[in-house]
């Protein structure tokens, strides 16, 4: 298993997003606000590369099930600044019967800049009441289940 | 101590937000994006109240200690939709000799919405590099300290 | 006519945004991608006090006609900082078949900082077809008309 | 002219914007105040990909001339989605002594969604006063000057 995840793990998800001049606070380096709305698109950019095309507007309006968040924690380990693309590693590290989290490890020019934690639950979208995740979303998160 | 701690808790600062249309999601609440943001603001509203009118921007460039993050982690309780103000409590929980925590804790009429953690360090903005917090900046968080 | 415009706008609704460093680019101003985003929420602040605290949520979730946006044109005339609140004077200019025109002019510290032009038509949400505007609605702009 | 003009265009520039979840509002479409932020990041990849990488963080930072906004106008034309990229089509239409006009048309699915017009200074950072555009600047332009 841990042999699998690492081989997993090596041949990552990753999400490139372009970091400009509107991420920048005059600190100049991306703002901090900006930062957990890029690793959420990397985590939709994930689900749209899983399942065919459809991220989280398809999830829920298309397939009936949405994945809200119940938690997320970041560490901001080195600023963030348009010089590099800002490359997003995700992998889903943990499946519960109604929950997943992902891993996010975002880096630039090889550095890491930050490392998230995100829970998500499974819901329907009409009751916004928690539900086992639904089978073709388990297949995909065991399919790239990495290290916690 | 926790007597006083109480007691300013109890008289504690809020920092409110009108959330509108454009700060929600297909699934008609605030896209979980925007809630970081919104507790940023809301320390950013702490330090203007408690320094004369000085918000992060007047510390970076005026006052030349900026305070970045180096952590955030945010507990989602219920959903903030534009149906009421969203009303965020702040305070100082931990002082350290060159870091200070913060938590938030964001309601809608009377419903805790979500509670967060987020430790900054104080820095030199021409170095960026970490130093002891001013002693103005010391004071007001002292006089404010929060249970953890 | 004239006489009677004049005087509304004179006692004409503001809204006041606070600006933050979150807000801010590395120019030290704000974001020129923020001040869409600023004048929107005004327009939407101005529906909110005019139809009972009804802003475009519940317009368009509760009351059945949405007001999307088909123009906007914008002049920035002099750059926003965090050093003043963002004063947003908002007031309807044009009122068609189907269509309503926002005028905003947002001032910091008494100077006119941009001046935006903003063209609305009345829809049903279900379709996304134009219809005239609701007799609520054409009350609320007909009785608050400043000039073009 | 006419003739060059329209070679151009045909082989013009252009930028993907992946528009997600978290860029739509509760009608189920991009959130108009969004629109404005993508063309400009669009215009902000037009200068990066015209100047060997630099955007407006280097333009400002490295090479000493900035190009705030004096303007913008956007007819929204159709709503866009998460279900197709954006695909924003970026030219210069007009070069003045102190100023540059730059056209945006964005489309999905071969669909023209809004259009907008956008006029820019140049300027020095330092003093945020208008000077005639840099040599290199100037070039780059030119080279790629379409209809207005």
């Amino acid at each position: 298993m841990t042999e699998h995840n690492s081989t997993l793990v090596q041949q990552g998800f990753t999400h490139e997003i372009r970091v400009g001049w509107g991420d920048c606070d005059p600190a100049r380096i991306a703002y901090t606000g900006r930062l957990p709305a890029f690793a959420l698109e990397a985590i939709d950019a994930w689900w749209e590369h899983h399942l065919g095309g459809d991220g989280w507007y398809q999830m829920e309006l298309d397939r009936g099930t949405g994945t809200p968040f119940v938690h997320m924690s970041i560490d901001f380990r080195s600023p963030v600044t348009p010089r590099h693309r800002l490359i997003c590693e995700v992998w889903p590290s943990a499946l519960g019967s109604k929950s997943v989290t992902f891993r996010v490890n975002a880096r630039q020019n090889e550095e890491l800049c930050f490392e998230g934690r995100f829970v998500c639950v499974f819901i329907s979208p009409e009751s916004f009441t928690a539900k086992p995740a639904p089978k073709d979303y388990r297949q995909v998160i065991e399919a790239n289940l990495g290290p916690e």
